[in-house]
């Protein structure tokens, strides 16, 4: 499908599962593994999500690689000595290396690293959130969600399908296309996908059922990021998210709700894209805006019912070590 | 006052004048002269503005250089067979070389040019507009507008001094910046001065008395651009101009008053800054947002008074010749 100077992400990713019955060797164990994300990486900000709405705090630590890192590996620059404090090590990809030395595939974020071998597990970012969900369910908090419910799944993976496709993975076609023609059909593809789901979320206040699921959580990441990010370095600037007033209120009132908004750093975020990306920014000046205030704004979406834990309830604040920084 | 790493304006211009005496040896006479421009250009719109407000279509012609150029010059590469029709020359340089050999400074728009002698006669931008509103002033069209009258002349120079500096050259000291601490200065001067901008024209129609003078003139091509190119390309991206009522209702005003909308072509604008400026966009590739359409939406400014025109009255429409494409 894709045609000349788009855009290919490398998908080939360590595919093996930390599971309650230990099939693969890896059996989920409280305090046992790592999970390795980035503050600015939006795949990363899935699992952070889907941890705290677990409250996994206790039972998988969060080691936090930084914005910056080269083309071989995301690194731990802003922990002191610039090691990762549990794992002890510089660069995320040592964890690969520990796995299978001479890694030949991408170094991405999030991994689960396996503490004692100090070997990278699993980068297989789609599965890691849904085996967060299930496979750990019996160290979850009390009043977890259940976020991919048998009865809405084929819904979830139809809508999280296009999303994938042409919002998550759009908005890097968009950025990352090597010619007009592979970027202009990007970003119709991007326009009319956000179209349609600006129209589904009219009249609903989740993407799908009446509560948070793991298209929510699939969404939210591309939305967060698309004002900051991607309208002006990735050129998906028909308008900004603050013009469609159906998605900027669904993705406020997300932001609002414990687990999402408190994984968010713009700081890191811009910091990444606009320094890490030669290619499309050259003097690595990182814009100051916009101002991100308005995700606070109220988003009256509360009218359009739904109950965004379900049955559950929301999670407690972050541990004081995980906190992100306030908006301004 | 720049410092290290901040953009600096090569402000050296032929300042040979054409006037009504001839002083410069210049003098004023309809057909001789032509006006070269670029829709891209900014600085050049000023004078195509000026030109179309006082009715000057049928004694200077006007020369449409095309977005693209070199780092040595403008060419008429829309034109056919890339040359000028009347100069007959490929390339704006040609003109100031016939003026001065070897010709050291840049090469800009606007110029005007000698037809007869093919000499560029002057590409001072500020002294180019004030005297086609004077020196002109026995050719222009019946109800021309006077844009700086004597008794507002010392409030429009205080404006369109603090203009220039922080709003017109100001989003090319944020775009072309080299360093973060510059860029973030021009940011900070950038937006210090919209929000001024933005509190003056809440209550008053236009920047200095009651009807257009050549402040606004000034004004407007920044303003025309600033969605469409440095909000992102620049990235003077706090907010756009759409997010700033009275600015944005001030700018689409203008627009939509006869010669100032009808000199603006958004394609040529775009072209012109994401395809030329390699070392901040080196892939070329041409945004396709923002959407121009709100540019013709209804302003509600009429509610402020003021008379556009003062004692004068609208130019009609450009011939056809040149016709700008529609929004759309």
């Amino acid at each position: 499908m894709a045609g000349e100077g788009a855009f290919e992400r490398d998908r080939t990713y360590l595919t093996s599962r930390v599971t309650a019955d230990g099939r693969d060797g890896w059996p989920v164990e409280p305090g046992r593994y790592r999970l390795v994300i980035a503050r600015a990486c939006p795949w990363a900000n899935r699992a952070a999500i889907v941890r705290r709405l677990m409250g996994l705090e206790g039972v998988l630590s969060l080691g936090v690689a930084g914005p910056l890192h080269d083309e071989r590996s995301w690194s731990f620059h802003l922990d002191p000595g610039g090691r990762d404090p549990v794992l002890g090590i510089e660069r995320l990809r040592e964890a690969f290396e520990r796995r299978e030395p001479g890694y030949p595939n991408g170094v991405t974020v999030p991994t689960i690293v396996d503490v004692p071998s100090g070997q990278a597990v699993t980068n297989d970012f789609e599965r890691i959130t849904l085996d967060l969900g299930s496979q750990w369910r019996a160290h979850q908090r009390e009043g977890a969600p259940d976020l991919y419910p048998e009865r809405w799944r084929d819904e979830i993976d139809e809508v999280a399908d296009s999303v994938y496709r042409d919002v998550n993975d759009g908005v890097y076609q968009c950025g990352f296309a090597r010619g007009q023609d592979a970027y202009d059909e990007a970003y119709a593809r991007l326009w009319g996908r956000l179209d349609r789901l600006e129209e589904r979320l009219r009249g609903r206040r989740y993407l799908v059922g009446d509560r948070i699921t793991e298209a929510d959580v699939r969404l939210f990441p591309t939305l967060v990021r698309f004002d900051a990010v991607y309208h002006g370095h990735f050129k998906c600037n028909r308008q900004k998210l603050t013009e469609l007033p159906a998605l900027w209120g669904y993705a406020r009132d997300l932001f609002q709700t414990p687990g999402f908004g408190d994984t968010i750093d713009f700081a890191q975020i811009k910091a990444h894209y606009y320094v890490v990306h030669h290619a499309i920014n050259p003097t690595g000046i990182v814009p100051r805006g916009p101002d991100p205030r308005g995700w606070l704004s109220p988003h009256g979406r509360e009218a359009l019912g739904g109950r965004p834990f379900g049955e559950g309830t929301p999670p407690r604040p972050p541990p004081v070590s995980e906190a992100v920084p306030p908006l301004v």
